[in-house]
């Protein structure tokens, strides 16, 4: 299982930072949207300058116009692209295009979709590279909130997935058990005292 | 009815240059998410100091993280947000609770909702200023698109609404018809030879 952390900060200064302290820990490192839309795509040309050994992961949530983000996002030099499970299924195909001419791969995000089984099958069909299984920043915030829920789901969907929504030490194991194909850790990593050290044991926790 | 004009090009300096041509004749400048995921919410900035008596619209189409998108892209200078129809409603009230913090507002657009008459009157009774009818550029591109179905919907839903999905010359009066309170104009004005003549006959057709 590979490690993604999600690096949800404003400025590419900041990013740039955190990705340095914690890249020799994991194998994808995730540019949030509000990062994107504050700084634009060059924050992506940054993170990859920076670290070109690493997959660099732009969190577009592309909902129309797939092939224009997906492109101007692989040609700022990103390796993965995140587009909407709630887009259209052009958006997301004309997305994989893009992702076939510059021989990367597209994510579609399942944040909001009632029926995320259903939906990932369909994702998966249309070329995407792997399906995330994610419960948002304000869906994790409400109460009763419950990772399990989106495990269940990825277990039952028999696609490559990736799991985000609060993943943390005590959770990366179940998370593993699940079957996930990358585990996206945020708020653990970025929000943490040591980003270095916190990174280091998450990437430890996995077998 | 208001005229918006939707400015989907790639660079702030391609952004200025239509806005500074059309402006005289719309209400809303509005820029396209590729726009502000290319360059950044410095182009929202940039368009607001060229443009101050201008209705600033940064189509952010957020799903997640709804006060933090919003108050960043207010701070930058927009006057209303976009947040998806698809979005969770905390994300929704998130950010509504910037714009009541800013003073400013939350649009929230019904792209890729099932059932948007019903999305529509929660997302206004969750408090967005107003509600787009909107076929986004993928879906107008797909065989057997049409107006009317938008048009129909958002008069049945009776909350202020904007219309985009293909707005032209020859559509605009079914638009202000239909009682929408915003026209949303893209390609017939930015992808126009004359921007300035496409936006002063749209105006013009604005009874």
């Amino acid at each position: 299982m590979k490690l993604q952390v999600a690096i949800d900060v404003l400025t590419t200064e900041a990013a740039l930072e955190i990705a340095g302290k914690v890249a020799e820990y994991v194998d994808i490192i995730e540019l949030g949207t509000p990062l994107v839309k504050s700084e634009g795509l060059s924050a992506v040309t940054a993170i990859k300058e920076a670290h070109p050994d690493k997959i660099v992961f732009a969190d577009l949530k592309t909902m129309d116009a797939g092939e224009l983000e997906a492109d101007i996002a692989f040609k700022a030099g990103a390796d993965l692209v995140s587009v909407l499970g709630g887009a259209d299924d052009s958006t997301i195909a004309g997305a994989v295009k893009a992702a076939k001419d510059h021989n990367k791969g597209i994510v579609v995000d399942l944040i909001g979709v009632a029926d995320k089984v259903t939906r990932a099958k369909e994702a998966r069909a249309l070329g995407a590279k792997f399906i995330e299984f994610h419960a948002g920043l304000d869906e994790q915030a409400k109460p009763g909130y419950n990772l399990d829920v989106l495990l269940s789901a990825g277990e039952e969907a028999r696609v490559p997935f990736s799991v985000a929504g609060g993943v943390n030490l005590s959770t990366i194991g179940a998370v593993q058990r699940a079957g996930a194909d990358v585990a996206v850790v945020g708020g653990s990593i970025y929000g943490a005292d040591d980003p270095a050290l916190a990174a280091k044991q998450l990437r430890a926790a996995i077998i």
